[in-house]
């Protein structure tokens, strides 16, 4: 049975940077022999505007069906693509690695792996306007706690068995508090410390290497992976998957990037290397492993874009990376 | 009559960097004539040991008839510290200029301000755990708002007239949303742009010379001027006020630093720029341009201590500064 992949190019720099990573996806099943049904569908922006709906019904009956789902990034839609697939199929752990990789020029050296939790605090979507005040609920459950905690640990486990805990417990007593506490019981046995979330921004800049797995809640988790991204070298790099229990979306950490949409400069790495997540995602880590030393191939060959100081286009770095596997 | 200042101490290296600063302070009023009636008093983790409340009745009632209070960092009990006299007194404008020094070592050039909103949002303790279900209120008024937007409008009017509005009204339509379009209809008149917190946190570092005015919520403000500190050269040099119509209070934007706490290494310059911009809140733009240029004349002359490559301690840098006024 073929794993079914729909694939969703989204806006701006999207369809450019998933085309290239479509050379790369394609080039990987064939040489290792991964049977992948792939189909290709609207969400975002473009969407919105042709269908007046950012998530076609169309495109939620091919993911319901689908076993994972391979996105570009979405534009000012975001939170009625991004976030309402990782809700509706709680993908509860958004992971984010971040590394340096070679002939990037970076800030400082980094090597971790951020573990957000994705589905509660005030991304819910519970909000509220009475009169002049506004409200929104930032919620957290035990359940949903335990669970990414759990995801936590295994990344420590095949890492180095330390965790820190990313909060503002000292604020947030009640919420932050119950989060630290149920993350510190799941996380029993292993090296295990905490950070309240301004100095965890802080120390992203003065001593990266200090952080290995990083455990936080989804809002943190949002602002500290895209400063991690640029520490590590920049936010064209960085990959990401959202993993629940049955199924799994894998997308870079990057936005739309209109700014630069069309001109074919974009940065597929960050995408490509969100395909390698998704080929250990479905127990193929050999696969993940052949793509991302084609990466650092292209790197050390000097393919790559203009923001990291290379002269070839996204469509060019993607087939190289594609033949080099 | 005098301005009443109540000084306190704090924890960790809160009452060695006070002390030195109280050099700055007191021969800076004795030079330029300024009218200071200084009191000392008890809060924070010392204080709950001794009397089981960080901020005593007897420390309340001198804070309640100050003009000014000028506090060192809290230690764990800083939200009953900190943020108990940011509520009570209404001091609603935190504000957090950030600026390289002479002599510092840098990550990048920055010199920005931010006005971080400072008694709303998830922060004023509006939390409660039903079950396994744990809820806090993020709330933004308008009328809050609208105050701190105005104290954003009076800093770029000093400045270049150029303010970026940091929210996530890209998840958060509602509060955030709310936020944005209050702050939009204050600022008119001026350049401003907007920013999502993630997005903002990634530019600090690979940018930040692209901010002048920075306008945000409580919690983002938080994250982000640590952030930004480091960026500077390092949170032991940034400075704050927090403002209210009549009253306020100046403080480092660093913490207790236990670990360093009673070597005498502590930095105390983040604290002499907080007494500089106590004097500034009081009317003496000329004593606070004072102490920042006997401060800039300390670090040329390489007065300064170990965590910016200096040899000195603590107290020998104060009463530097002190004498360079
Ligand atoms: C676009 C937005 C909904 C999303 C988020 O905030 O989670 C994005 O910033 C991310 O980090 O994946
Ligand atoms: C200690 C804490 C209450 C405080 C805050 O989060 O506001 C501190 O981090 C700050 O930034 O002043």
């Amino acid at each position: 049975m073929p794993y079914k992949v729909l694939v969703i190019p989204g806006d701006g720099i999207g369809p450019e940077v998933v085309e290239a990573a479509l050379h790369v996806i394609n080039a990987a099943a064939a040489k290792y022999g991964v049977d992948l049904e792939i189909k290709i569908a609207e969400a975002g922006d473009v969407a919105l505007r042709k269908y007046g709906v950012a998530m076609p019904p169309e495109t939620l009956k091919l993911a319901d069906s689908a076993d994972v789902i391979f996105k570009g990034p979405i534009g000012e839609s975001a939170y009625d693509v991004t976030s309402l697939i990782r809700m509706r199929y709680v993908l509860y752990a958004n992971i984010r690695p971040v590394k340096n990789l070679p002939g990037v020029p970076v800030v400082k050296e980094i090597d971790c792996v951020f573990v957000r939790e994705n589905v509660e605090d005030v991304y819910v979507g519970a909000e509220y306007k009475i009169g002049d005040v506004a409200i929104a609920l930032k919620v957290i459950t035990g359940v949903g706690t335990r669970r990414v905690a759990r995801v936590a640990r295994r990344y420590a486990e095949m890492r180095k068995r330390k965790v820190t805990i990313v909060h503002k417990a000292n604020v947030l007593r009640v919420v932050d508090g119950f989060f630290r506490d149920v993350a510190l019981e799941e996380l029993r046995g292993l090296e295990v410390d905490q950070m309240y979330v301004d100095a965890a921004a802080m120390e992203l800049v003065r001593n990266p290497l200090r952080f290995d797995v990083v455990l936080t809640t989804n809002q943190y988790g949002d602002i500290l992976t895209d400063l991690a991204a640029q520490v590590a070298g920049g936010i064209g790099l960085a990959p990401s998957g959202n993993i629940g229990d049955t199924k799994a979306m894998f997308e870079p950490v990057h936005g739309a990037a209109f700014d630069i949409a069309g001109k074919g400069i974009a940065n597929p790495i960050a995408t490509i290397l969100s395909a390698a997540m998704m080929f250990e995602w479905i127990g193929r880590g050999d696969v993940a492993q052949a793509i991302r030393r084609a990466v650092e191939i292209s790197l050390e060959k000097n393919i790559k874009t203009p923001d990291i100081g290379g002269r070839n286009t996204t469509i060019e770095v993607g087939k190289f990376i594609a033949s080099a596997i």
